[in-house]
């Protein structure tokens, strides 16, 4: 029997990388990366990304914890500049209605920026996918999955479909001419329902992930990406197996 | 009058580099970026980053000295790996012709690997243009700058026109919709020694400039990158004014 090919995953330590991660070990033999870039529950997701390693028996030459220290030199998002305030229960649909509402020819510079959430990390994901293909070509990993998905992310240039086709394309442009590597998106066309579903089908550990944006304890519940998690648990119909610090969110 | 449009500019501290800045300094205001990443002479270019930052009259807060702390965890590169060597006059055309002998149908994984000098640092450039482009966009820089030069390194796949190409594709469906920033790669098919002429023509202060893969106190004189200055100075018919160490590289 041939070895399964390795596989490079980015594993912030949230639900949709998590289910990418148990997605990506029915076929491949697991290298996991972390990208800290001083967001601010970066030390939580630390912890997260550590019990989920264990969890799949990753040996540790085959976990990269990386620290992009020039985010917060860079600034410009919430989620790294503490004098920007993250949201609590943005409503995308609310902003949509407001952008049709003045037609984009005529929309100032100022409307047209408050489209994309704060929490927007200028460019994000070409850093983590550039840091996973500088791994995996060194080690010989064959595929790069990363679990951006494209619904819940509409603010998020960074996380469509085309953007990740032309950064394959870029990946074969350079690299060596005998690297091949394949970037994955398993969860890009799923609901927060179905990728929940489709964790529990597949025995991920959800109750070892951290998908706060604001907190480290418990769970704050009303931040963006807490209130996108706990509608992936209500479609999906189970409870959410963490901790919340607020009553109101469940 | 209005203000110029604001570049960010890779400055490694090279000549290349300085020459990029040179161009990009008739046209724009500068934000210079330099990247650490655990090259050897990594405190040596800084230096000489600061200096041509300083002769450009760069203010404090358009310098962003970024450390990409992970390519010395990621290693596979003899720029940020000790015990790999750096080689000595390397012969490209030689290894070329290695490789006509060896149709690429028939060649082994091995003799393509060496195709690509071991200083080649996987996928590179994705990482330098990707912290360019974050940090154009949150100060709305235009265009970001890259010396990059394909002649002289015909091995390293990520500094090909093409890959530049894509790469502002990516730019275009990875920020947002209001963004635009132009990748601009002025010197990319110059000779070395073209490189030399044009700095002097546009004043650039090539003996602030680094270029030594090896050392950080006199050149080494003998390294891929010495030997490529050196001879876009010969071939410019004029003296290069820093030190070095060799005797023989003159």
């Amino acid at each position: 029997m041939t070895e399964r090919p390795l596989a490079v995953v980015l594993l912030s330590g949230g639900m949709d990388s998590c289910v990418t991660t148990a997605i990506a070990s029915r076929t491949h033999r697991l290298a996991l990366l972390h990208a800290g870039y001083g967001q601010r529950t970066e030390w939580r997701e630390r912890r997260a990304f550590e019990n989920i390693a264990e969890f799949y028996a990753v040996p540790p030459e085959r976990r990269l914890r990386a620290r992009l220290e020039y985010f917060a030199q860079i600034g410009g998002s919430a989620l790294t500049d503490r004098r920007m305030e993250i949201p609590e229960r943005e409503n995308q649909s609310q902003k949509a209605q407001m952008l049709r509402k003045n037609p984009s020819g005529s929309l100032s510079h100022k409307v047209e920026r408050d489209e994309i959430p704060p929490t927007y990390v200028p460019f994000r994901n070409a850093h983590f996918l550039s840091i996973a293909v500088s791994w995996a070509e060194v080690i010989g990993a064959s595929s790069v999955f990363i679990g951006a998905v494209e619904e819940d992310s509409s603010g998020y240039p960074d996380c469509r479909p085309e953007y990740f086709r032309l950064f394959s394309e870029l990946v074969k442009a350079g690299t060596r001419p005998e690297t091949q590597i394949e970037i994955v998106t398993p969860v890009i066309a799923m609901r927060k329902g179905e990728i929940v579903k489709r964790g529990i089908e597949l025995g991920a550990p959800l109750h070892l992930t951290w998908s706060c944006y604001q907190d480290e304890e418990d769970a704050c519940g009303v931040c963006d990406s807490c209130r996108l998690r706990l509608r992936g648990f209500a479609e999906a119909g189970v409870p959410d197996p963490i901790a919340y610090r607020a009553a109101v969110a469940r």
